[in-house]
Order: C-alpha cells, then structure tokens, then sequence
C-alpha cells in the first residue's frame, strides 16, 4: 500500500467526541499523508512576518524566511508542518488584516501540499505598537499598508494599529486553505484559541495524538490555564483511556517547568541540543498544565518556541521538554536558522527529533521515547 | 448686559484659521456663558469610570464619581468644564463600546447644560487587560456586557476585549453632545487626538485661550509630541501674535518638567497644594513642548492630572505647572476626592485657582497670573 498513513483531524472540542478514520468524506477533514511507515514533522518556529512592516529591511527578511522554510522541506519532505506561533510580529503590522502576513508565513508548506497545524505565540494578535521616536522630529513615516487587491494605500485609510485578533486570524487561515488543520478550539477555553487535537492514524490505527495549546501573551497574559488543563485531560482520557497512544503536546511559550531543567551554562547531558545562549522565558504562572501531564504515563514531549537563543531538549520527569529552532529572519537573535523535525516510526515505534539548519546541515539528534 | 461672556469654540485644527466671535451662527458652534466678568472651570481629573465593570463594587465607585462631579457642580457652579482624561479605565471595560462609560461620566455636567471639553488620558483606549486570576480556577466570572438598548448580554456576544478608539469616543462625544466643545484634533496629529484651542471671549474681546493637547498612553506611548508642539507654536503664533492673551493648557500626563519642581518631602511654598503623596509619573520623553511653553510669556499654566497623590501648583520659570485633583472613586488611591477650580477674572485681569472638595471644603487657593 503505497499511502500508509491516513492523517484524520477530527473535531474534538466538544463531546460527544468523534473518532473516525474515514478518508476523504464530506463532513470530516481528513489528510492522506505519503510516508513510508514514517510520519515526519517539522516545526517552524517564531518566524516573524510583518517585523518592522514599513522598512525595506523587514519586508527582506521574510524573503529570508521563505527560503528557511524552502531549504527544510526540500531536503526533509515531511509528512506535516506546525506553526508553533508568533508567526508574525503584529505589534509592527499596520493593517486591520495582519492576516495577509499571516498567509506568506503558510505559503511555503501550502505551496508544496503538506498540511499543518498553527499555534498563536504572544506576537501574533498584539496591537501595534507606536516606535516613540515617531513622536520626534522627523515624526511618523510614511506607511504603506498592503490591502487585500495588493494595492497600498498610506496612514489613515488602510492602515490600521488595532491588531487582528485571535479569532480572526485562525478563521481567516482556516476559511482560505484546505490543507490547514487548525482549529479555534472550544469557546470555553477562550480567549486562548488554537486548543485542539490531531490523532494521526497508521494503517487505520492510531499512531499518536498531536495536542495544540495556546498559550497567551499579546493580548492576555502569558499562561495555559486551568481551564486548558482540565481539557486536556478530560480530552485525553476519553479518546485515549488506557493510555496506549502516545500523545505529543504544542504550545508557544515554555512553562516554568522548562527552567527547572534548564543547563546552567554549557548544554551537557542528559540535555541534548546546539545552542543555550539565553535565561528561559517562561509563562507568568503555572495553573496546572505540567501536573497533568507528568502523571499521564502517554505524554511523551512538549515543544515550544519563543526562545529563540535556545534549541534543546532536556528530560523533566519522564517527560521531554524541547525547544524549537528559531526558523524566522524576523524576531531578535542572529543564531542560524533552522527547523526542528519529529520523526515518529511504526514498526518498530519511535519518536526520534533533530535540528535541520538553513544550510542543509543536520544536528542535535535525540531519541523521545 | 446680562450675559457678559461669549464663549466660542473655533476649528482651529487646519490652515487658514477661523476667529470669529459669532453667537449662535450655524456653521460655528458658540456658547454663551452667563457669568458677571468671571469665567469659572472645573476640572474633574481621573474619573475612571468602569473600573471592574463586571463587579458590584465597581459600579458603586462610578456613582460615587458622579457624587463628587455634582456636589462641585452644586457648589462653584463653574461656566465650563475640563475632563482631564482618564475619563473611563478602558482596560476593565469587557464591551465594544466604551463610550456608554464616558457617557455616563459627562452626565451630570451635561444635565445642568454646561458646555465642556475633554482631553484623553492613558486609559481612555486601553485594549481590556484580563486579570491573571482568571486563568486559574474557578475561571473566567460571568461577565455582564451592557448593550445600547441597555439590554446585557454574556461572554461572547455583546462583549468586547479590543477597547474603543479615541477617535471613536470623540466622534461619539461630539456627535451626542451640543454642549462637547472637544475636538479629534488635526489628522497630522494623530494617533494623538483631543488637540485643540478654545478661545475664550468676554464681551467679544479674547479673555484667554485654552490650549487641549493629547498626552498619549494607552495604545501609544506617553508623549506629547514634536508635531503637537510645533502645532502648539504654528497656531497660537497665529491667533495671538502679540501675545496679549494669556493662554492656559490642559493635558493628562505630566510633562518631565513636573518632576523639577516637585517638592521632595513636605509642600512648601512657592507650591501650594495639599497632598503631595507621591512621585511624579512623567511621560516618557520631552519632545520639545515644554521649551516652547516656557519661551512664551503669554501660556501662564499647565493643568494635569495622572497622579491621584498630588494635587499641588509649583511654579517653573515663568511658568505654574498644576496637577487638578483627583475627582472619581475609579483608580488607586483613596486620598478624598475634588476637583481643582480656576478662576479667570476680566477686571481687573487675574486667574486664580483652587481646590473644591466633595464635602464642600475648599483649600490651596493660589494666583496663578
């Protein structure tokens, strides 16, 4: 059988919980995923689109970031892609629809036919925010702000500072693109949008659960609530009672748990990874996210982004806690850029990560389970 | 001649200027004060109406703001009133529209028909800030979004968390209101709106000029800009060449020039004032207003708010640099509320100042010309 991986997203956010494998039927999405007893992921993480919108300099280093995302699926071809947030830096985005930015940072992965799943990060729904040297001499640029009809038009008429929303922008990347599998995710769980699952099948068996948290910041505080928590584990435990599939979990910013495990200075083992150059960012508080998901023998990883000087993975517990690779030109740092990737095998089962860089080179492998 | 003071609103934003000291014509909005040679303003600073919006105590601190605005009302009966900014705390108000708290702040000058004027402050356009606590159990409480048609509505219907514009509560202050004298400002000048000049006359000769300049804060650092200072120049170089009328100006946050003056322990003269109980919150940078305040013998004072603990006048160069007195049970502090009165007389030409507490008291009477 030449596809032998059917990659079903089912609609999971309200019970009575749906779990069918069906291929291709009207009512459900569903992504028949090439692979060869192999579903390989790769994270692009905090690209960044729209930073500093109105210079040449910000528009050039998405033309970089492209071509990050291009040089990753080029040389691994995966299966799937997670935009694992701030995928654009909308406090510099002067329009009402920053998700035109949005779009570019999907291009790449869309262009080429894989499916993927996007997390917010604490850019991606902030308003703009006003450099104080436009309140000097010689005051505001000139803005050019890109409309849907890719005409521009300067300050005042298509312009906009108010930041496009959470919501908006998850509907705007569903509504426009067969091939996203994101999800709002419950109404209860807002403001936090993008809390879903993705059961991915093998041979019409389940192979692992994709768990997507948001995790704040922008406009409301930096944290995955209780109200996540108590989700995830009543999700969990209904589509997966006796734990048997292993579940990966993403979100954007590491919880306090990630500077528990943190190296100190050098990156030494059990951690494994290329670059540990700052202190750990982590959310504002911990409502009970990390407990839940230390007691569940099936949680394997969490990955994060947000970070962008650090690209390990270290073990908490028997969990691993990981890093992306900051995949973006846009956002602070000059690390090269690169990609994590998750390869989960069959037969015999595996979840094995690495960083695949920009310049085709290969580092930091790890084995996850 | 009963009513001996005209008092005329101009459009003063754009090039070539208008003065005309009609009455009553209907391309110019005109008010008449009745007053006998005096022209009185109040200045109602700090507001803060819909402070925990969603909370009983909350609404009970805005009827008590509305306590305070009437007994000062009652007591100086003033010909004119400032709003100081901070009007509303945008940033508990979980509705699209904030301006049904702002309305509710101007309602008692508005109900003894006397005209005003406003000027924003930092939280006039704040994007609602979500208490953290919220995040963890039990939740997010159930929030009561009131409705045009003073029906409510919940969590996701009515409700709101992006804040209202400042352009959008001006256009609705001015659009529902004969007596708003407040101005959106020139276009060149935005995102700082509420910049604009009041001429005052008695007996069709100009008594004086106040000068409404916009602050920032919120959703735009806390300046008043070069551009607004070179406006400030361009224009009263204009309407008063000569200098001969002496000019008065009223922003929210105060100028670093504030934090020069003040008293470091005790209040002491030259300052006069009451409390002192705090430092100085400046703005974030001088953009050049305060050098172009200072070299113009005609601008006799700056009037501010922002500091709920101080409450003094200290004079700087030839300037007084005065804070008003925080007026609403919204916002920090629990020092007793008032409002700081200025009194402008024509014969013989003075301006005097005081401050009018709830309880009817009055104290730091001061001369300021």
């Amino acid at each position: 059988m030449a596809c032998s991986f059917y990659f079903t997203v089912l609609s999971l956010c309200y019970l009575p919980l749906l779990f069918r494998a069906t291929v291709g039927s009207s009512d459900q999405q569903t992504v028949v995923v090439q692979s060869n007893h192999i579903f390989k992921i790769a994270i692009f993480a905090d690209l960044h689109f729209g930073e500093d919108a109105w210079t040449d300099w910000g528009p050039e280093q998405d033309v970089n970031s492209l071509k990050v995302m291009s040089s990753v699926l080029e040389n691994e071809s995966p299966d799937f892609v997670v935009y694992l947030g701030d995928v654009i830096t909308a406090n510099n985005i002067p329009i009402a629809n920053a998700s035109l930015y949005w779009d570019q940072a999907l291009s790449p992965t869309r262009s080429r036919g894989i499916p993927w799943a996007s997390v917010f990060g604490n850019h991606d729904d902030a308003p703009f925010e006003w450099p104080i040297e436009w309140f000097a001499a010689p005051g505001i640029p000139p803005l050019l702000c890109p409309v849907q009809n890719s005409s521009y038009s300067i300050l005042g008429q298509e312009c906009s500072f108010r930041g496009t929303s959470r919501l908006e922008l998850m509907k705007n990347e569903m509504d426009n693109n067969v091939l996203s599998l994101s999800r709002t995710g419950p109404e209860g769980l807002w403001p936090g949008i993008s809390n879903y699952v993705l059961p991915v099948l093998s041979n019409d068996k389940p192979l692992v659960h994709l768990y997507f948290l948001d995790s704040g910041g922008g406009t409301y505080p930096e944290v995955v609530s209780t109200a996540q928590a108590d989700w995830f584990k009543r999700v969990s435990e209904e589509i997966n009672p006796d734990g048997r599939v292993p579940e990966l979990v993403f979100w954007h910013i590491p919880s306090k748990a990630y500077r528990k495990v943190a190296p100190k200075f050098r990156l030494h083992k059990p951690c494994v990874g290329s670059i540990n150059k700052e202190k750990v960012a982590a959310q504002e508080a911990e409502m009970g996210i990390m407990k839940i998901l230390d007691k569940r023998p099936s949680v394997k990883a969490v990955f994060v982004g947000h970070n962008h000087g650090l690209d390990w993975c270290c073990p908490y517990r028997k969990l691993w806690l990981c890093f992306a690779r900051h995949t973006g030109y846009g956002g602070y740092g000059n690390w090269a850029r690169g990609s994590r990737i998750l390869q989960i095998n069959d037969h015999p089962f595996s979840i094995s990560s690495w960083i695949r860089m920009e310049d085709g080179s290969v580092h930091s492998e790890v084995i996850l389970s």
